[in-house]
């Protein structure tokens, strides 16, 4: 069937805080086919994400993503293959196109999956979906004291795992840390599983995050996450190879599949957080899945945003048994929570699973998003190549 | 002194063709400060990268670049640093940063060049520039005989090395890449270096690139560079261990220093290609270069496009004597041609420099540029964000 329209929706929350958390800004992408619509979210700048869709041509390897979709059919799997294949071949010199065409491949799976009456896991080849355990992820508080209250209330909330990340955590002394370390222990009791986020604080300096090992084995941290820059081989190895052993996690800055593959071959992770929505969509990151069994590392969604996108980010990984752990944001802000009429959430046993429907079957609540849509124009040569469409 | 202004120009020849031509367009950095202008290009799509400075911020980690250059300062190497450090910390999220922060970096060692009246290169801490021996880079021809004839003409132009690329290399038989091959060394004779650019056509392939080396030796090739897509290390390292033994050249993909590290560190390159329009600008190329030194790797720049963008690419390893392989494109669209009334030409022994003058040494030609200026609008919620400025 023909692709009858891709349409980007840039939404965002009346004010945006200078705060690590990703929910304050959404990019929608809607495409429509026979009858059908799938909807994909590009974890990304819409604006910047935007321009890259629409932009003129640069030359034979700098294209606009609208190129890969200009006459483009779907129906099968192979369909959404050669769109992914166009972009890596004709669009490479152009930095963004890996953040929007995780968007598009993600809307196209499910709009797949809806004209196929399948579960998008299905259609990636796995006969049936597994619970995964959920961990609540959020940003420490800024004292320790908050960060207690914050564990107290996931605790009482019935998690199992809870991650703490981003906020104070690495900026001041190791004494400091170690405090923040304590108060999430506390607050979480000795059985739950902990895990810590450095989002990147440490940069390629590996001796700043070995000083904090010691302090994470104190408190038994599940993983240590995102200790460096995404792609810093050899500080990722040398903290790997370093005593006390504390597990690495990392992976969500990964923009296409070898990034990831390098990262799993030379920066001796245990676990890959892969975001659907940043490295490329749900092709790329089963790719990564693929490979993680292969190599005896576990896989994990990485996701702070909308039902959509954690969906979107379970669905390449869903059919692996083994691989149980799952990012499960719970400081969501408005906008957010309000993209999907569907929710995933915990059951009773306290564990989640993708939606047993077809595509990635969430309901997006177009109504809802109204007072959310960011009116945007772009003109070019008085032109105007992109307006705001309608929600 | 305060930055006064930053300024981005979109530049476009008025039909831009569906080839591997880079120079077709462009995007120009003009920044301000205390009476003294400096000059950058990015090497990047305009449009997606003007959006990636003036987008909305969407949170902490991806914030627009201009939130970078909001009241900073510029007298000294560390304002520079400084700069670059807040676009790595605070907008890494933001996948286009770093293609447009090269633009701003290169701008903004113009300026601090014209300010101290030093050429860049003595800012980079070398005490002299030596003269690097220029390869005339250039596209295969569509057929063997076209690429015959271009050689021909490079050779009686006085060129010493000549490279050729893209085009139908390595997208037919092997067959028809043995001609082209053998067309190129033909027209050039026995003595006169020959590359050859895969232009990334293997993808992450190695069997498909380890059957041309047979090929590639019979016509005594200098390099082999960019076999596969930028950051593929398995397909690199697999195809440096083969025989016959073909020199790796590649990076011109990387668009941060960890990414040339990996490169350098994990895929048998002998020649690291950088670009000082993509990697983030002239300090993390500079980064590049004393990581070449310590690594027995020889430091080559990456430049398809003006005299700005090339000297900002040879300032770099200016200062290196031992690497005097220069890339020196020799098939430029009028507009490249015109960025600048300098212009960086082979001297009577065939040898090329930087310009001995105050930071770039490049003056920028803006009333010839006037008509390949591309008028954009970007407005956000109705406010007009973006509109080309004067030129």
């Amino acid at each position: 069937m023909k692709i009858e329209s891709v349409d980007f929706f840039y939404l965002s929350m009346p004010e945006v805080l200078d705060i690590g958390d990703g929910s304050q800004d959404a990019l929608l992408v809607r495409i429509s086919a026979g009858g059908y619509e799938g909807w994909g979210e590009c974890e990304a700048s819409p604006l910047t994400s935007i321009a890259s869709y629409v932009c003129p041509m640069s030359h034979s390897a700098c294209k606009p993503l609208h190129d890969a979709l200009k006459n483009a059919q779907i129906g099968a799997v192979s369909d959404i293959e050669r769109i992914s294949r166009f972009v890596h071949e004709q669009s490479f010199d152009l930095l963004q196109a890996d953040h929007t065409l995780s968007g598009i491949d993600i809307a196209l799976w499910d709009l797949l999956g809806k004209m196929r009456n399948e579960p998008v896991y299905r259609l990636l080849g796995y006969p049936k979906s597994f619970p995964k355990i959920p961990y609540a992820s959020q940003l420490f508080g800024e004292s320790p004291e908050e960060t207690f209250e914050k564990a107290r209330k996931t605790t009482d909330a019935g998690y199992k795992a809870v991650k703490f990340g981003w906020g104070p955590f690495g900026k001041t002394s190791r004494a400091h840390d170690l405090a923040q370390l304590k108060a999430a222990r506390e607050g979480l009791g000795h059985d739950l599983r902990l895990m810590i986020d450095a989002g990147t604080v440490w940069k390629e300096n590996s001796n700043d995050a070995r000083e904090r090992l010691d302090a994470l084995k104190e408190v038994n941290a599940y993983w240590l996450e995102e200790p460096f820059t995404n792609g810093a081989l050899e500080a990722y190895h040398s903290l790997a190879n370093s005593k006390p052993f504390i597990p690495l996690a990392a992976g969500e800055g990964c923009n296409n599949f070898i990034q990831a593959q390098a990262m799993m071959k030379h920066g001796g992770l245990k676990f890959i957080q892969i975001d659907a929505g940043r490295i490329g969509g749900i092709s790329a990151a089963k790719k990564v899945a693929d490979l993680t069994q292969q190599m005896g590392i576990a896989y994990v969604n990485h996701t702070f945003t909308s039902d959509l996108a954690l969906s979107a980010s379970i669905q390449p990984y869903a059919g692996i048994e083994k691989d149980q752990i799952c990012e499960y944001p719970v400081e969501l802000k408005p906008l957010a929570k309000e993209i999907s009429k569907t929710k995933i959430v915990p059951d009773n046993d306290g564990l989640i699973q993708v939606p047993d429907k077809p595509g990635l079957g969430i309901d997006v609540n177009t109504m809802a998003l109204r007072k959310y849509l960011v009116d945007v124009e772009i003109r070019v040569k008085g032109n105007l190549i992109y307006s705001t469409p309608e929600l």
